[in-house]
């Protein structure tokens, strides 16, 4: 069984029940309460934060006769997002995204919705805050159509938030890249390679988060699940556009991200190359200079060269020619 | 909500009425004088060429009863093309692109088409320019069959004026890769990776653009639209292909420039190669010789050698011999 | 015919006959005795744990029916996971997966199931070990629904059993791959190559293996086998989900992998780089600090410079310039 | 539009007449020649070799009774290999390669074709040649089926005479990728990259113009067009093959291409680290020897080694030693 | 058209007549003996070693009539693996492989099956040897099931015996990475690059040849041909398992030694870094020390440090210092 870290104390169970002219909202203690509105046809959002109390849970579960392998998936936080029909309810799972910006790496939570006739259950996995904030003002506060409308659009709704927040993640990873891509230009370092891995990684990551996601929306939209109404189809398809954006968007980053590895091996080649040709100068100037002068360092009794008097200018001259010619020959090679 | 730069003052509508007899042009102030033209049996085209006046646009919306989230979707410009039937009207996302010369980049305005049964609603992000002037020429002309046609062949008109508008980028990239395939092989330097590695992302951008549209222009061709007229079709079918042919393009570019790549670091491994060369070569050469030069340079009371007489030119000779044996060898390893 | 390495000796056959108030569990001697729960109608499981006992095999098959295609494919222990359908029974390969600690590899064992209206055959190829214990615990216990279930449930435990055993092996990859990336990060070395390598091997093997399983699956939930009750089949719509997610962490940790390889190549790059830069600094800094030193070592009868008294600390002082000089330089293009 | 080179003068009309018992061949001057032939119920093959003529074609056009849009498509020659019915006639678009010996490089024509219930209108762009030679032979002298099968064989006849040239382009292409390989093999040099590349390119070429033949001549297969009659169905069905067998081909050369750049980087790198293994053996051996006989050149006055008479013949044995040891060294590790 | 070598003199044709209770066996001379058998309730099976007898091939086509196109294919051996339906007969291309151990290559020979009622025509390219000698065998011995069966039955026979042949040239391949991997390993050589790409080579060939060959046997097996029989099928369905296997096998093969190319390029650029650290640390240490031997070789009358009796001792400490110091440098950066 795989399950997230442990967080200690109570879960959280915030119950919000409205139609058009009412809304109650409430935390409770006892999972018993959330009964009473089962019958209702009010809509209720019964949102569980830390699925780690497998009692809280399980009890929910029994409450609103979810299936034991549902229970299990909601207590397995490594699920990729997914669509499932059981006959009175639709089970779906979906990732919630969080930027860190300490880290600079994107964590993921996941959110496990079941879709009845007039509740929502949302389960989390009970990581510091949700995206699901405005979306609770809207229904306090009868805004928008909301209220007017069924749980089918309040599952809308929610899924909606958690996709458009998936863009606040991309513009962050997106300035990420253009500040590499500058980087790249001007001055690459070791610190460049580890961001493009990070980058990599993170695209690799909210990849599998998001990929899933697509056919998820897409079953919805077809009308697999009887519980989506034709009027919330049009909502949900403009939901799989941003699906299909966001997507989109990942692949064109991934396509960036390893052409800029590219682009980093060949400057580290040039650079390479530039290091070399300074040391080839130098040696290849100098290498001759040193023998020669080398030459006439011996000790040979018999070397007429060292008494003419003007041999040594002489030889300055000849040195200070070869340097030129070398100097020469390697501007002509583009080396200078 | 992600929505393109402000750019200040008014939105600008001009009206574009006519039926195989009259032709009527005009630009409004107020939005109100749009309505006039919606109960005629002439085809209208109102092109709105400043999205950010939302107001306009809420107004256009509610005389021809466009549903909120097409509203939403025109105006943000981060759409991907696509196709949607909503029921009196379809809409079209497009993008139209640009090449601009002093940067060399492509750029591109989203275009979002309302298809209805007599009136086309064409919304500009406000980008100065756009591609469809012969096309208002012809319209005020008569040329051509267009006057004769209803809206569906003035929205195929639009799409083809935008996907025609695409081979000129085109062509502009590929003389940019046949100057670059050049360089690449006569002189390669660090501004041929960065020419690279831009072009790469133009392509990853111009695809982003382009693929989605071969989905929507093949939905037109096959009829999903019901305002889309039999004889208009086959029109279609003809931009289709064109669409065809910019992907085929661009992936053939991909491939090329990618190629490009490879080969800039063959050959820039091949210059490292070529300068070590040299290095060694002067290197295995002098290193010897001044060795020797060294030795007899010593000091030692009891160094024979030094004595005689023939040893000066005797040690040159050897000198010579090694230097040229060394470069016969490198001759012969074809370093030389 | 491929076959699998011998082992010597007896086949053990393990038989576990139960129905919700009975369970019997035998080791038998003489495969005769199987046949006595062939047409009772509790549900019989026999375990057969080594394949190279040909005769055994060939027994079992007579008193099932089996066609001698099915028996050909269980003694092959190189098959692909796959589901055929035979008139009275399915047959089912899988591959049971084993993480060796000593050596760091994936070991592969054959497991052939053949599922029949009241009983399951499992074959083995005799590797020690397998991951049924607490299937058969949870049976011999009555825990769980299985004693209340038919032979298609228990089937779909023994799958479950395999497919869930792949997590284990999952997660001590992860645990390895999280310590090579920590590696390749603070001191890359040749031995991270040969981990990178054996890692990307591993997982191409556990491609192999588990990839056709997800058609496998697949195709039991979709009910093409008869024997498969619906009531299981929402269960093996949980093992098939399972197995999605175990080919996506594959397909993960493959593109994690091969991004390592690429950071490798470039850090090995980047190393070389600086240990150039070392050498070149060096290298020009001294070589024309030597020259100069050589020059003054001449033994030329007139060299005026020779003599003049300051003219040793003046040339000391000339050669700090130059190093100073240089190293400023060498600071300016950052190579220090 | 994009339209090919212009060329200059008159189009070139022939126009070949046939049934089983007559053939009629004559070349036009004037287009209006060619509806004396429309409506007789022999086989007529209208072959236009300059469509810059477009007064021509226009004329051709209107006697036939083709579609602006086909006009236009015929004139534009950067189209796809394409297949589009229109109600009495198949407009199809195929590409004429030619292989350029002395450049090296594949050259397409486009092909218009034309097929009507009796008669195929043909247009090239007028580039040099075609591969028609011996068609129109076996037209002549009436050998083969030819002139016993109506229009529609004619048309598959002309397919088949493109296709089958494809496969004496490949060979050349063959023939050059061999003899690459072995220069990789021998003595790689910059030479080789550039021809690597060169064939890259040649193969993305080759695959724009063969990979959408595939879907045309499927559809023709497929019977899409209803004047292929069932009895040529299955000669198309032999084109297919051959398509395919093209396409395989390139695919297999594009890899062997690909291969061959990793191969060629590889041995670079190879050599890269030989010559690097000489500089480094070189300057091991030499720089402590030079750096000892540095030291027995100084002019300390205390330097009591100088002044014994073995010292000088001891340094020449230690110095040997310590070239001996090293030379061994690089030899245990390979190096030598 | 594409013809194999020709190998001179005359086809090898075999008959093989039999039921379930008689087989005869002959080699004949003339085609015109093969009629005899076309009418009988036998199977036969007439084997034709060298398809460069036209006349042959022409004759046996004429008794059983077959389509010139089919003739053609026959004769053409470079087709790819492919089924096709004629009315009363089915036509097969396979390509039968060899793995010639001289020279470590995958040799291919085609073979033609026609399979009719009540025979298989089978035509060889008559290279030596063909892997059908224990079929043979098995119907002139009467063992297993073969001489009970129709000509459906002998065409799946050699179709299993072509494709069981392909483990065998796996095995081998298979042989040929594991010692590669090894070489990789221990001690990668210019010749270990030579050997992946010639098994890249291979693995290209391979794939070609096998790949068609699954689409071809699953249509056999969906039973488009008529002539095979439903008992046939489940055979054939064993034959189209062993394709995957083969195509899984190549494709993992694939992966493996593209990883090795990877990893054989990490290793090059290892071994550079080592050779350029061992030159770097020779330089670094001895460049300091030869420049300052060489200031005390200077000959400057004013050089007081030459006077002390204690200076050079001293300077030899420097000298050891400095070396030691650096040694210690390296260490520290990892580099000894």
């Amino acid at each position: 069984m795989h399950i997230g870290e442990k967080k200690g104390d109570k879960a959280k169970v915030a119950i919000l029940d409205y139609d058009e002219a009412h809304v109650q909202e409430k935390e409770v203690e006892t999972i018993e309460e959330c009964s009473v509105f089962k019958d209702q046809p009010t809509v209720t959002w019964i949102d569980v934060d830390r699925i780690d109390h497998v009692e809280t849970i399980e009890k929910l579960g029994g409450c609103y006769g979810l299936h034991p392998l549902v229970l299990e998936d909601i207590l397995n936080t490594d699920q990729r997002p997914k669509m499932e029909e059981y006959d009175p309810y639709s089970f779906i799972v979906l990732k919630m995204l969080y930027y860190r910006d300490q880290s600079g790496q994107v964590d993921a939570e996941q959110v496990s919705l079941i879709l009845g006739k007039n509740f929502v259950l949302s389960f989390q996995e009970g990581k510091e805050g949700d995206v699901f904030g405005p979306l609770r003002d809207r229904i306090r506060n009868g805004k928008g159509r909301i209220r007017k409308m069924g749980a089918d659009y309040l599952a809308y709704a929610m899924i909606d938030a958690i996709v458009d927040h998936y863009f606040i993640i991309l513009e962050k990873l997106g300035e990420r890249i253009e500040s590499l891509e500058e980087a790249l230009v001007t001055q690459p370092t070791t610190g460049t390679l580890k961001e493009i891995y990070s980058l990599k990684r993170e695209m690799i990551f909210l990849r599998k988060a998001v990929w899933p996601l697509r056919e998820v929306i897409s079953s919805l939209t077809r009308g697999e699940s009887l519980l989506i109404q034709e009027s919330t189809r049009i909502y949900l398809r403009d939901v799989y556009d941003h699906t299909i954006q966001v997507i989109d968007t990942i692949e064109t980053y991934r396509d960036m991200v390893s052409g800029m590895l590219d682009i980093y091996l060949s400057s580290v080649s040039n650079r390479l190359n530039a290091v070399m040709k300074v040391l080839t100068i130098i040696a290849t100037v100098f290498m001759p200079l040193t023998f020669l002068a080398g030459v006439y360092g011996m000790n040979f009794k018999h070397m007429p060269e060292l008494e003419w008097s003007w041999s040594y200018p002489a030889l300055w001259l000849v040195m200070i020619a070869i340097g030129v010619v070398m100097l020469v020959y390697f501007r002509k090679k583009k080396w200078l």
